[in-house]
């Protein structure tokens, strides 16, 4: 690999783990056992590694949101595409763990994110009435505008929210991907009162699936403090 | 006002201003012309400064939650209350800006984060149930589940979301006041598929209130990039 795809991925690596304010372009060459010089020769300073892992995660989103909009895609394909953005999220997660730090530190990346935030909301709207369109998704246009802005907020808040609670000191691989499909189970919950008839037999299963065999109670995400509240 | 109270009230208008990693205990003495003394003979260490105005907010956001279970309360009457609420998540809202961070940093606030959590999801859907069981609200257990954690997610990430965009370059109260009800907006149009018929009429207006004249496009929340997407 080389020097300069190591600086990023090692980056990567130390932002999700100790957040980016914590991790100095010092700390990164050490880690690689480079001189900061070196780091230097690839990248002017740590916004710049920002920078292009932000273009990273961007790419990795906007190559799902382009899917077919032929009508040969079905609502477990839509599902499967959404899970794929909700997994590039959490790879990319100190992005938003203090996105509002990073935009005011650097022009670039904040012009960039937002043109990125409202391609997307547009993009995923787009998806949302083409199945209105095709008498998938029975919703109005109203209705659909309300929709998107809810999942949109949904999807880019929830790595935020299970650092939040208590994923932190339990980083096992399991859990993390139990609750990342949580996020896809919280999504069919919010678009299915708008689902045709067609797909509606196909939600347990799906619910199901994404669930990963948690139980539906909200109160279970929060596993430190259960015994304290499940009495009430 | 007393030398405590003011040390809190500043406090808490520099950490919203400027981001709480952003002010140290010397800032604010500094702020309020007192000695760093004085300061430490009311606090001991910054950390017990959030924790106090954590409790602060707490005891604001439990005051709206334990609203009359009788079935006196209309469905106007909740969304005010929902209005309430978001008025102090706004208020304090250097506590969610990166909370990982805070809770990291000090286990007192992070037990007392984690109960406060599951506690108003707890009464959250214990409004939810009841208004079920009034016949207001149609939805089987599952989805009142579903339901409350996505409000909760939408309203814990909604003064993030907003910053996130362009709201700290036009800090102006007007539009601040006009974002802060399209919170409400968004989740009466969580709950709308799940409105009893006799709640339905009520809608329309209860919608343009909260939409304070604003559009229904998502699109137009990013304001710097709109002309770029507008047309696409």
């Amino acid at each position: 690999m080389k020097t300069k795809d190591r600086i990023l991925l090692t980056s990567l690596k130390l932002f999700n783990e100790q957040g980016e304010r914590n991790v100095s372009t010092n700390h990164i060459a050490a880690y690689l056992n480079i001189s900061p010089g070196n780091l230097y020769y690839h990248f002017r300073n740590k916004n710049e590694i920002v920078y292009q892992l932000f273009l990273q995660y961007q790419a990795e989103v906007q190559s799902f949101m382009t899917l077919p909009q032929d009508g040969d895609i079905t609502y477990e394909d839509k599902v499967h595409y959404l899970e794929s953005i909700l997994n590039s999220m959490w790879d990319y997660r100190f992005l938003h763990r203090d996105l509002q730090h990073l935009l005011q530190d650097d022009a670039t990346l904040r012009d960039a994110y937002r043109a990125f935030s409202s391609r997307t909301v547009a993009d995923g709207r787009n998806i949302l009435l083409s199945m209105a369109d095709s008498g998938v998704l029975l919703a109005s246009r109203e209705q659909i505008d309300a929709l998107i802005l809810n999942i949109w907020i949904l999807v880019v808040s929830w790595s935020s929210f299970l650092q939040s609670i208590s994923i932190q000191h339990n980083e096992a691989g399991t859990l993390r991907k139990a609750l990342l499909k949580r996020a896809i189970y919280q999504i069919i919950a919010l678009e299915e009162p708008f689902l045709c008839d067609d797909i509606k037999p196909l939600l347990p299963e799906l619910k199901k699936k994404y669930l990963a065999g948690a139980s539906t109670d909200p109160l279970t995400l929060f596993p430190t403090v259960l015994d304290e509240v499940e009495n009430r």
